[in-house]
C-alpha cells in the first residue's frame, strides 16, 4: 500500500449524509471562536479559531531559522533575536478560515466542517516583510514568494510541506508581517510558534505558521495548496479560481441563554441589543443590515467608530424590541467596495468563501 | 411556545445516523487537546479541551464576589484580593470531560460528540477549598457543599445556572481548590475566568468554572446536574449510579505524520520511540501496555518517574520496530487499584466514562 492509495481525497456528501467520522475527527482538534467571544474587540488566544492542516510541529524560538534565499542578492538566514532586532511592528487583523461556512453548504463539500464560527482577531507583532524582503535584495526576475511552514503531511495523495505562494507586488504590498508575537504574548503552538507569517485581509491559508522558508522564485509558484487545494470550483477537474481575500461577513453575539444542544437562544421580552462584528478583506465595512424578522425586512445597525487597522473587524450594535414568540434574527454586511454579504452565496466544489448571512432562532418569554 | 417545548431532549442516534447539526455546533465551539499535543507535561491552554455547557459568561476580576453561606457558623463573601491573601498552592491536574469517547458508541447518545481527545492537564493556583470551608466554621448539619457558576441555560427542558454538588467528605478530602490561575496566567474565559473549582482526579463536571456560590445543605444534593445529567444509566428512566472519579486511560501521541483528512498516520521503518500520557482518578497509574497488532500481543511500556501531583497524568514511551505495511497501534493503562482500561468499554446512555482503548492506524513506509 502506497501513501497516495492511504490517503482520502475530497468528495461531497451524499443527500442527507450527516457529518462523517473524518469530519468530526478535524472539528474535535480544530475549532471556532464561541461566538460570545465576539464581544472582545481583540480575541483571546485560546478562543481564536484554530485550523491545522497536518500536526502542531515542535519547534524553539531559541534555535529557530528562516531562511530567505531564491531571487535575492543575497541569501540570508535569520533566528528570532535577529528579526527581532530588524524592527517591531503590532498590527489588529481579523483571520478568517476560507472553509468556514462550508458544513451549511448542499451538497456538503467533505473536509473540515465550519459552520460560521472559524474567525477570530489578535495583535499581531513582528517585522514587515516588505522590510525583509528589501534587506535581502529583490532580484528582478522575481516573481512569486514562497513561503514554507515546518507542518508535513499528506493531502489527497500528496506530501507535503504546508506552502502558499504570493505575488512579488502582494508581498510586498498586503502590509505582511512575520510574527513571533500574538496579543503581546509568544506564539501560542496552534498559533505558529514560534515564527508565522500574517497577511492582513486575506483567508487563513496565506498566513503560513511555523515559517522555516521564505523562497523568491521567477515563476508562477504551482504547488499545491495554491493550485489544487485553495480554488473555486464548481467541478472536480476545472482550474477554478484563486481564493485571495475575505469577503464581506458579519456575525452576532447571540442574545440571551442558550440551549445546551440545539443552541437556540432565550430572550426575555424588551429593548435587546444585539451586538456583532462584522469584516472584509476587500474594503472597510460601511453598512451592517439586521433584521429581526428572518430577512423580511432590515434595518441599518449602528456602527462604532472605525480603529485605525484596516483589516480589523468593526463593532455593530442595533436596540431590538423583542415582542414573545419564536423569532429568526439575521445580519449583513456591505463594505465600501460594493461587496454586499449575500442572504445565501453560491455553492462551490470544495465549499470556500461561504458567507452565507448567519441566521439565529430566538424565543422571546 | 414555552423554554421546555424549544428545549432539546437527549436521544440515541439511529442506526447509522451521521453526526448531526446539533452535535456539530458543538464540536465547532468546544475542542479537545490535539492528539500531538500530548507531548507536553502541561498542556498549553489554548490547547486543553473546553467543555462549555452554556455561554462563556463575562465576568471582571475586579468585581468578582464569592458568597459562602448555608450550614456554616459565618457566611462570607470574598473578592479576589481577599482570597488571594488566604494562601497559593499549585497543583498539577489532568481533567478529562465525562463524555470523552462517547461519539465511539454504538448506539451513540447524542450530545458533545468526543472521540477520545478531551483531556489536558494544566497547573491551577488558588487557595484550598477546606481552607476556605473551615474559615467560615462548618456546621455539624452540613451534608452536601454545592458549587453554582455564573453560567446559565437551558438543559432538557430545565432553565438553570451550571451546578454541582459534592458531599462534605468529598469537597473536604478531594484537594479541591479554589483556582485563579492556570499554568501561571488568570484563567482564560473558557476555563472560568475569574475563578472556579478544580478537583483533583473527578472528571470535569465536578469542577465548576466562573464560580460564584458555595453553599453547605444538610440535605443530599439534587440538582439537574449530579440528579439528572452525570450519571451511568442503561434506560432513560432509571436512577443509575452517580459519575465521579476519572477511569484509566492512555493516549498515545500519533506517529509519524498525518493525512489531512484522515488523519491516518505514515511513518517510516526502523524504531519509533511511540510515547504518550496516561492517567487515573482512581489511584497512579501502574503499567501501560502497548500493541503494535491491533492487541494481539501487548508490551509494558517504559513509564517515566512520576511527578509529585497524584493527579496529573505520567509520561510513558514504547520503541518499536516498524517494519513496512500497515499496522494498528493501541495502547491500555492500568492503575494501582486494580483498575484496568478495556479494549471496549460497555455502553451506557449516556456515553459517558467511555474509555475504550485508543486505536491509530499507521502505514508503515
Amino acid at each position: 500500500m502506497s501513501i497516495e492509495q492511504f490517503s482520502v481525497r475530497g468528495r461531497l456528501a451524499d443527500t442527507g449524509e450527516g457529518i462523517t467520522g473524518d469530519e468530526l475527527q478535524l472539528a474535535a482538534r480544530n475549532h471556532g471562536i464561541p461566538l460570545e467571544a465576539l464581544r472582545y474587540d481583540v480575541t483571546p488566544a485560546g478562543l481564536h479559531y484554530v485550523l491545522v492542516h497536518y500536526d502542531i510541529p515542535a519547534g524553539s524560538a531559541a534555535t529557530w531559522r528562516l531562511e530567505v534565499d531564491g531571487c535575492v542578492d543575497q541569501p540570508m538566514s535569520f533566528g528570532l533575536t535577529e528579526l527581532r532586532a530588524m524592527g517591531r511592528r503590532t498590527v489588529r487583523v481579523t483571520l478568517e478560515c476560507a472553509g468556514n461556512g462550508r458544513a451549511a453548504l448542499q451538497p456538503r463539500p467533505i473536509s473540515q466542517p465550519w459552520l460560521n464560527e472559524a474567525v477570530g482577531t489578535a495583535e499581531w507583532t513582528g517585522v514587515l516583510l516588505s522590510d525583509l524582503l528589501e534587506n535581502a535584495g529583490i532580484r528582478s526576475d522575481a516573481v512569486d514568494v514562497v513561503f514554507t511552514g515546518a507542518d508535513h503531511g499528506v493531502e489527497r495523495g500528496v506530501e507535503q510541506d504546508y506552502q502558499r505562494g504570493l505575488s512579488l507586488g502582494e508581498a510586498l504590498g498586503s502590509g505582511a508581517i512575520i510574527a513571533w508575537e500574538m496579543n503581546g504574548d509568544p506564539l501560542p503552538p496552534q498559533h505558529g510558534y514560534p515564527l508565522r507569517l500574517v497577511v492582513p485581509g486575506w483567508y487563513g491559508m496565506a498566513s503560513v505558521k511555523w515559517l522555516r522558508s521564505i523562497e523568491l522564485i521567477d515563476h508562477e509558484f504551482d504547488g499545491f495548496q495554491n493550485a489544487v487545494a485553495y480554488r473555486i470550483r464548481q467541478e472536480a477537474g476545472e482550474l477554478g479560481t484563486a481564493i485571495t481575500r475575505i469577503e464581506p461577513r458579519a456575525l452576532l453575539v447571540p442574545p440571551g441563554f442558550p440551549d445546551f444542544m440545539s443552541r437556540h437562544r432565550f430572550v426575555a421580552a424588551g429593548t435587546v441589543t444585539l451586538e456583532g462584528k462584522a469584516w472584509s478583506g476587500w474594503a472597510p465595512i460601511e453598512r451592517v443590515d439586521v433584521s429581526t424578522d428572518a430577512g423580511v425586512t432590515w434595518h441599518p445597525a449602528k456602527l462604532d467608530a472605525p480603529g485605525n487597522d484596516e483589516f480589523a473587524w468593526r463593532s455593530f450594535s442595533h436596540d431590538w424590541a423583542a415582542t414573545p414568540g419564536e423569532h429568526v434574527i439575521t445580519v449583513r454586511a456591505v463594505d465600501s467596495s460594493g461587496r454586499e454579504q449575500p442572504v445565501e452565496a453560491p455553492w462551490n466544489r470544495g465549499g470556500f468563501a461561504n458567507n452565507s448571512a448567519q441566521r439565529i432562532t430566538v424565543l422571546v418569554t
